[in-house]
């Protein structure tokens, strides 16, 4: 089995107190420790930096939904071939969406997924911005506008594009494992 | 809930004899048909020759064993987004490679799963025939031969990846839908 | 000059009855042997699915006429940098279409040729199943109606593509010589 | 003249203080307020989560120089077309270098900007960061070892990379524009 | 410093007499050569066949302005990271459009620079005929009417898109380096 | 039938006298009047410094024959789909290399054509010109010198391939067509 990722691995107890609080929260509440926890742990600043970003994006459900704003998620990260983000967060996704098959679905191809047109147009749009930001133009805000997203929420997409296209560029590099618990999570 | 596809799906009581018995046969293993007989049931000379040339490369274990055959499928079939095939064929993956990680894995990214360097090398050469096979030289050939693949293996991998692009092809044109029973299976 | 191809060349005595016949049968009507059967020939079981795939394809000529098949071919077989392709279907489209100029100005570029509109829609669509099938939708089907096609010949046209997809993979890994033959046929 | 952002700018007596003494600070030392500020004020926790993040990542100067880190921005922002960053950041690279041409040069081309071997080695690498950070492999890691980064030095231009991927997405779907002052800054 | 170019640079005194008077003709007029005439006269046939078609295509008013064919230099050198095009002519631009943020603008992204319709009109054509030439059609002909172009002025805008594409190989193939005097032109 | 081109064609008789000249000399030549001379000839100018060019790097047979120019040239044209130039430069190079097979075979896949080690080298780097000059570097030419050229030849490699990318996006945008007379040239 390859590790958790290619970078050192910080001993728990050594970690400053509000990461590993942090930590044991997230392993009380999941049952384990998500690899990307541990990794980010061996830059303390860069941990509390990236959590506050993810919390703010991630942690509100005005505009689009918790599962509306992982189906981003999984939407990105396949488009990345980033297998950290595409298991753990399909995990959360099936979850959240109370939906079994709604990850694996966005994950291999947004366009044939069991979602509504609206839906549709959030995940083409955060597509755009992960592939062509440079080409958004004034019709993609109309057109995000006639499917019912008002200026916040474009906002939100976009964000929640652009930073788990950071997220996946990280994982990548530092080969970033998927717990193993993941790949079953949501699925009953 | 989606159709099956967007073609028409035949009554399995007025097809040809052999066909229905084909479908009966899957039925009974599987306990559900899977879509794509019922797509391609519409044109019984289709079937026919598709359902021949796709037994002839995946009925068989010499040189790639079934699982590592079926690892090329999962490949191709996300590199071409096909919904179909990534969801059907992870499943039969998971049972063939007795392994319930695998297929998420390669699906999402195969230079990262849990591979051999052999199977590594086999999964790189079947992309490169997916996306470039105009750029396929003798140095590719050098390379699988370096990992142990003889002639009649590399061959395999080149059709299966082709044969497989073929289907991946079909099934996104016509909005081909994976039965729900295949999302689950293997994972246990 | 370079070998019919990097595979092995099978005698043709020595080949199952069906197969040496079908060959035989080509060679009276063509004068010489396509390199195509020689090659596939090595793989008895895949010749007869490849060939039966390929005439239920392209032996009839409701909904789209032979030529017309033709010009599909020779437009995905450009596209993918088959040579052997390019090379025999263009001798054959020129032929079916009792023309000496359309298979180079397809092949060279399709937007350019002297084809109908319907036609040209019929390659547009051939070519976004050849790079983008993933992406087709409902416009592309809408497109096609307008331009005159039913439901069967939208098949058709996806079906040829996706099969000389498969085709021109097994062609270029292989290393298929075209015939000196095919270069100088229809031209007349 | 195009307005700074396509998002509201908020009035800056309404910000919460800790945002309004970060700005004023900045306007302080360069004269003027840079877009970026406004723009991300509007979130105040997007805010504070990306200029922690900026900060841990771009004002220390172990491994690479402060010059160095402009220069992934610059070349990472320019292959993102960002407008917004290419400029701003040339100005930063231009002072932080002492070197009036260096940022031009970069963001035209960055294979051949005045720099060592060792900066080319890290500017390749944050645009494979950027482009196929899915393909980045132990063989990178090796390349970068051998032109003298360490693996803090390394994470370093990955995160940098990463962490301006995401911030030339927000700036180009923002219409974010910079500011006059930043094209002549540094090149006196 | 890198060199001039990677080419041989001639003595000035030994060029034929027509090259050598518009070589110094030039650098009276800007106090230095621009090194694509040093590139260039190693090569006199070629020298005076590019100059003469630069002149035609850029010595004139009609249709285009002066400084609108120098943005499409600009936006076309940077598509194809030319940085000898890019410094250069961005030095020209900033002196014919008496406007020294419009070619870093147009450098970074053309879409968002400060200029007309029209003018983008004009340079999202310019860059269709860079990158896909091969697709160009009716409708870019008649949208091109639409922003008020005529003939003449398309024309135009295709040879210098296509002549510039030409120089730009030339330059990063030669790896033509910018002379330092251009990168403060223009800016004051 | 399609007309030559879809901009105005001048009338021989009402053109300058130089360029009168070339036209009926090459039309005494080849028995008809290339439709490229006729589409040019509506700018005097570009056309006599067109013509400059082209015959500078094409009528010359040191270091590169003048077949070998020709093979560039199909090799480019196929790349940017230029069917102007694919059909009439193939017509050439068949009639210089005195072998009525070898255009068609570049045109298809110039990695399968029957040319010398040293000629895929050639075309190797035409293409690598063609398509992505701004990465054109210092192995390129180890490897070209490598494969016997020397530095004049590179140049007459790169120039070639610059120049027809020049000629075929002119000859798409005007929608050039080849004269009839192109196809069957040099089979017999």
């Amino acid at each position: 089995m390859k590790p958790i990722a290619r970078t050192p691995i910080p001993d728990l107890n050594a970690l400053p107190e509000d990461i590993r609080a942090r930590i044991l929260t997230v392993q009380e509440k999941s049952g384990f420790i998500p690899n990307v926890f541990l990794m980010l742990a061996h830059r303390p600043e860069e941990f509390r930096a990236f959590m506050a970003y993810h919390d703010t994006l991630m942690d509100k459900s005005e505009g689009l939904s918790k599962a509306e704003r992982e189906m981003i998620v999984v939407a990105v990260s396949s488009r990345n071939q980033c297998q950290y983000c595409v298991v753990a967060h399909g995990a959360i996704l099936r979850i959240r969406a109370k939906n079994p098959l709604i990850a694996d679905q966005i994950a291999a191809n947004w366009r044939k997924a069991d979602i509504t047109e609206k839906q549709r147009a959030m995940l083409d749009f955060a597509i755009k911005v992960t592939d062509r930001a440079n080409e958004v133009n004034e019709a993609d805000h109309e057109a995000l506008r006639a499917a019912g997203f008002d200026d916040e929420a474009i906002w939100d997409i976009a964000a929640i594009a652009a930073f788990f296209g950071m997220s996946n560029r990280l994982a990548n590099v530092t080969n970033l494992r998927p717990n193993d618990e993941f790949y079953a999570m949501g699925r009953g």
